[in-house]
C-alpha cells in the first residue's frame, strides 16, 4: 500500500502498526520515526550536526511561535525554513491551533491582570475557572494574545495555511481547536464539527496556494495533514477520523488529549477509521512506552518537547528506567548515562562530567542531555521499526515495555 | 632558541614579538595563540568540537571553580581535566589567585550582607571602600569565602600547586596575589615581595609532586609557569620579572592591572625582562588590538572570557568592528556575520537567524556567536602568526589595527 509520499514496507500481524517511509523534498523519514521539536526554528541547545547525530531525520517547528518572532515573512524572504535554521533534511510545522489555545490561557494566568481581565471575551467556559481565557473562537477563527508581549491577533484556517506556506515546511497541518481535557461532551462534539469545516477551508486555501506555488516553481510541494480530534470519546474520535478520511489530506495528525495509562486505545479508534496508505503522526506524544504503544496502534511519527524539555532538567532516559542527574550519587560516578548506548554523550562524558554541568548551571549540560534523549527515543524507534521488519515486534515490545 | 617545551621560530624584526610552537603531551600550541577560556571544564556552550572547528588548539580553565565544584580530588579519579571534559588538546588552568580575590570582594558585594560583615577580617585596605572584603591574605596564603555557598576555605602557594596536579593541565600557574588597580604604590611592592615568596614554594611543592608522579608514572609531566605582577609601574613590572625570572619555571603568565590604552607598553617592560627562550601567557586580555600590541611585545599566548561572554550579550566582532546582533536592523540581513569568515557559524547561518535566536532567547545563539568570535580571534592571531613567518608582521599590523 502506498501514496504519493508514503510507503508501507511491513505490517505488525494483527495490528494496525507499520513500518515505512516518508518521502519528502528534503529527503525521507524512516518509520516509525520520533521527530525533533524545533519551536522556534532552533531544537533547544543543538545544532543541527547534534540533531542527526543522534538519528534525529526531521524536524518540527511551531508556527505560533514563528508567526510571532521572526514572522513567517522573514523566514520566507531567508529561503524558508530549511535554509533559516540550517536544516537540510525534512521538516514539519504545526498549525499554531494548539499554541493559540495553550498559550493564550497560560498568558491569561500570568500576566492577564496588567492587561486588564475582558469578561467579555471569555468563550470557552470548560477551560480553567481560575483564568480569564484570552483566545475568542468563533466559527471564522480565533481571537488571541501575543504571548510575547500581549498585542492582538486572529488565526483563521486560511491564515494558518498561508503562514505555513510562507514558512515552507515539507508537511503541514490543518487548523484546528484543541479543547481542553476537561471540556464537556456537547463542547467537544461542537468544537469537532467546527475543526471539521475548518479542514475543508485549509485544503481549499492549500489548493489556491499549491496552484500560484506550480506556476511560479519556487516552491518545494508542501503536503498537508488533516488533524484528529475527539479526545478521549471513542464516538468522537471515530466520528472525527472518518469525517477527515472524507476530505483530500496527505496524511494525519492526531491531536488532542489522551487518557493518560492507555493513549494505545484511543489512537487504535482513529486509526481504525483512517485510510491505511497514508502517513499518521501522533502531535506531542513522547513518553517512550506511549510510543511503543502508538507504534503498535498505526502511527507513523512522533514530535514532542518531553524528550529534550527533561533533559534540560536532568531528566535522563535509559533502558532501564530514568535517572535524575542531579542526584548526588551521580557526582562520583565515571560511566556513561548508558552503558550500551551509542550516542555522543554517551561515547564521550561520563555521568559525573555531566552532573557538574548540570549543578555547574552549564549551558553544555542541556546539550549534552538532548543528545542523549533524542538518541534514545531516535534508537528505540528505530529498533522497533527493525522488529516490525523482521516480524518480531511483539517479541520486542515484550523485552523492553516493562523498563520503561 | 628553544626550551624543553617551547621553540621560536622566527622573530618580528626590531620588536621582542615571536613565533613558535609550545609542546605538551597533548599537541603543539602554534604561537601566537589564543587560547578558550573553560572556567568549570567547559568552554561555554561549545562542545570540544565546535572549540577545535573555530581553530583554537588549547582551553585555559580556572583553578578556583573546579576547587569548589565538582572538586579537584572528582577531576583526578575521571582521570584529570583532558578526560573529564573531553578535551584531548592542550589544557592550562590558573591558579586561582586571580578569582579568591576578585570573587572574595565581589560575594560581598553580592550577598555579604546575609551572612554578616565581618569588620576584623578586612586586610586589604586598598581595595574599594565600599565593600567589606571577605578576602584575609596573610604570609602563608589567604582565607577566602567560597561564591558557591559563602563557606570557607584557604588557598597557600602548596594548596594550589597540590590542586593543579590533581587536576592535571599541561601548563598550570603560580599562585600570586593580583592586587587591585588602584592599590598604592607601597601595597603593590608590599604584595609583589610576597608573590615572589609564593613562587619559591610554588616550585619546591611542584619539584616534589613532580617526583612523585614520576615514581608513579601516572601522569605526563606538569610545566609550570611563575607569574609576572606589578601593575602599572615599570619599576615593579621590571622588578617582578627580573626576580621570577631567576627561578626555574618553564615558562611566564604577565598578571595584574593594565592601563587600557597601552597594554603593549606594560608587556614590553616585562618581556625585555624575561628570558627569551622561554614561553609567555598573557593572563584575561582578549581584545583584538589589545592582543595585537601584545604580540608585537612579546607575548606568546593570550586567555580571556572576553570573546565568548561578549558573544553571549550578542556582541560579535568583525575586521570591520564590533556589531550588536540585537541591532534591528539585523532582523532582516540575510548576509553572515562577517563576508569572509570561513568559521561555521558564517558558512551556515545569516545575521537574521542568529538575531531571531538572540531574541528569541535560545541557547544555540551563544553556541553560534561564541564560535564566530573564538574563530574571529584565532584567525587574528594565526595570521599574526603568518605574518611573523614571512616577516611582514608590521605590514599586518598597519593593515587591520585601525579597524578592530
Amino acid at each position: 500500500m502506498s501514496s504519493d509520499i508514503f510507503k508501507i514496507e511491513k505490517k505488525i500481524k494483527g495490528r494496525l502498526g507499520r513500518a515505512g517511509v516518508i518521502k519528502t523534498s528534503h529527503g525521507e523519514i524512516h518509520t516509525p520515526a520520533f521527530i525533533a521539536v524545533g519551536t522556534q526554528a532552533t531544537v533547544k541547545s543543538l545544532s543541527p550536526e547534534q540533531i542527526k547525530s543522534a538519528g534525529i531525520e526531521a524536524v518540527l517547528a511551531n508556527t505560533y511561535h514563528l508567526y510571532l518572532k521572526p514572522g513567517h515573512k522573514i523566514i520566507q524572504k531567508a529561503g524558508g525554513l530549511h535554509k533559516f535554521m540550517n536544516w537540510s533534511g525534512p521538516t514539519m510545522t504545526d498549525s499554531g491551533g494548539f499554541q493559540v489555545f495553550s498559550l493564550g490561557a497560560d498568558y491569561d494566568k500570568k500576566i492577564g491582570k496588567i492587561i486588564g481581565k475582558k469578561a467579555g471575551e471569555i468563550d470557552d467556559k470548560k477551560s480553567d475557572k481560575t483564568a480569564v481565557s484570552l483566545v475568542k473562537i468563533d466559527e471564522e477563527g480565533v481571537d488571541f494574545k501575543s504571548v510575547v508581549d500581549g498585542s492582538s491577533h486572529r488565526f483563521t484556517p486560511e491564515k494558518s495555511i498561508e503562514i505555513q506556506n510562507y514558512i515552507g515546511a515539507d508537511s503541514i497541518f490543518a487548523f484546528d481547536e484543541c479543547p481542553p481535557a476537561d471540556a464537556s461532551y456537547e463542547y467537544q462534539k461542537t468544537s469537532l464539527e467546527r475543526t471539521l469545516r475548518w479542514a475543508t477551508r485549509c485544503l481549499d486555501k492549500h489548493r489556491e496556494l499549491k496552484v500560484k506555488s506550480e506556476k511560479s516553481k519556487v516552491k518545494s510541494p508542501q503536503s498537508l495533514f488533516g488533524i484528529v480530534q475527539g479526545g478521549r470519546i471513542e464516538e468522537l474520535r471515530r466520528l472525527s477520523a472518518k469525517e477527515t478520511t472524507k476530505m483530500d489530506f496527505d496524511g494525519f495528525g492526531i491531536g488532542g488529549s489522551f487518557n493518560k495509562n492507555d493513549i494505545g486505545t484511543a489512537v487504535r479508534w482513529v486509526n481504525e477509521e483512517l485510510p491505511e496508505e497514508k502517513p499518521r503522526h501522533l502531535l506531542g506524544i513522547g513518553e517512550p512506552a506511549d510510543i511503543i504503544g502508538a507504534i503498535e496502534n498505526g502511527c507513523d511519527t512522533f514530535d514532542c518537547v518531553v524528550p529534550t524539555r527533561m533533559a534540560r532538567n536532568g531528566a535522563l532516559w535509559t533502558r532501564r528506567g530514568r535517572i535524575n542527574i542531579l542526584n548526588s550519587k551521580y557526582k562520583n560516578d565515571f560511566k556513561p548515562i548508558e552503558k550500551d548506548c551509542g550516542c555522543y554523550t554517551c561515547q564521550n562524558y561520563t555521568r559525573a562530567y555531566i552532573s557538574h554541568l548540570f549543578r555547574s548551571k552549564e549551558m553544555f549540560s542541556a546539550t549534552l542531555a538532548s543528545i542523549h534523549n533524542l538518541a534514545f527515543l531516535a534508537k528505540l524507534v528505530r529498533e522497533a521499526r527493525g522488529a516490525i521488519l523482521d516480524g518480531k515486534f511483539q517479541e520486542f515490545k515484550g523485552k523492553i515495555i516493562h523498563d520503561l
